[in-house]
């Protein structure tokens, strides 16, 4: 059975409150354990493998809190990444805080960047997921033993080999991490309902597999499949 | 039975040699049949279409000669879009034709770009098919006789409302050809095996289901979606 980054418990965090260098105000809070050592941070599951695997550990702060935007990027884009709290705000203070004018995009392109909206907490705990999953694939770093009691208490157990694709369900490698075609990586963050980020709909999935699912959610894909084989008489 | 531009007959062309404007040698010639009036041309079964959906035939005459490049156009892309017989030349004769050196490319471009390689024939037969496929959609505008002969001497009846997506095998209305997001096509040509171009080969696809498809062969993808509905426990 894959796994999911399904809640399963609870921490107590220590929540003191963090500095907002952003344009969008948020109430940044610290997420380390309540009592801990050392600085506050709102990533401090992601300390190891910023020191282990560097890109791994960008890749899953940027996809947690930022909108996408390389695959849709153009003149009239708005934005390439903004803080998906951001897109929250109605279009007057997306105007005053950041200078673009939502009501000037096409109706396409509001809609993808409002549908990447998300509050800050929904950002933070999709970082944690995505950092739980990252240590479940074949080949990963072992976290250390703080870091791992961390995300097992959220989570469960963290087991090296059992994070597998989230759309096609193969085993995923930590390796296919570092392998990237023209500058796109092989494994993306992707959402099983392109319109909720939390925990529970987001994890890791093949490039190949996140392009085809495209706009649908995962059940619609999997539906679609079905009528697709059953057209071509490869299905009862 | 969804229909395939599969050759089931012959045509006696004119066969007149035409001139050639672009910078690869190619033995272009008169497509039009034997004794015909008017002048030559190698896209005759074209003319109504130019006339009455000239995006249709445009784009017909566009995927069935020329590479594409939007999708994966950059600055080491080489070409945006060129005469696929080109990509029939060794490296020096196309630096020495267009001023591009292959060898500069990147192996994936490269590869991509010889991938699309085939014989003006191929092409010309290509569009033949194409144009066949758009008279068979529902909605689309019927032949004048002389051109429903031509097509129908090739691939058989021209009967509106056959044509299918070559992937998802749902029924392709002519109107989609209008509908564009973002500048884009909701109909594209797509091809079963990516590196074959010839009409047997080439159809028409909802954009959703050739970019799910990607690099695979038809084949292949549907393959694919059959172990993900068996991973996913849809399929036994």
């Amino acid at each position: 059975v894959p796994q999911d980054p399904v809640a399963r418990g609870q921490l107590r965090y220590c929540g003191k409150p963090l500095a907002n260098r952003s344009r969008f105000a948020v109430d940044k809070r610290c997420f380390d354990v309540a009592g801990h050592a050392g600085r506050c941070s709102d990533f401090p599951y992601l300390k190891h493998l910023a020191r282990e695997a560097k890109n791994v550990a960008e890749k899953i702060k940027r996809d947690a809190t930022k909108t996408t935007g390389a695959a849709w990027l153009s003149d009239d884009a708005g934005f390439n990444r903004v803080q998906r709290w951001a897109m929250l705000l109605p279009d007057d203070e997306v105007l005053r805080l950041a200078g673009v004018d939502m009501t000037k995009l096409s109706e396409g392109v509001q809609r993808k960047l409002r549908d990447k909206a998300a509050t800050y907490d929904d950002c933070i705990h999709v970082a944690q997921g995505l950092t739980w999953l990252a240590y479940g694939m074949a080949g990963a770093p072992a976290p250390p033993r703080d870091i791992g009691d961390y995300l097992e208490a959220l989570f469960g157990p963290v087991e090296p080999g059992v994070t597998s694709c989230v759309i096609c369900r193969a085993p995923l490698e930590f390796s296919l991490f570092r392998l990237a075609r023209r500058g796109r990586a092989e494994i993306e963050s992707a959402h099983k309902n392109p319109r909720v980020h939390t925990p529970e709909n987001v994890g890791f999935a093949h490039r190949f597999c996140n392009i085809a699912q495209g706009d649908m959610t995962l059940d619609d894909f999997y539906e679609w499949m079905e009528t697709v084989l059953r057209r071509v008489g490869r299905l009862a």
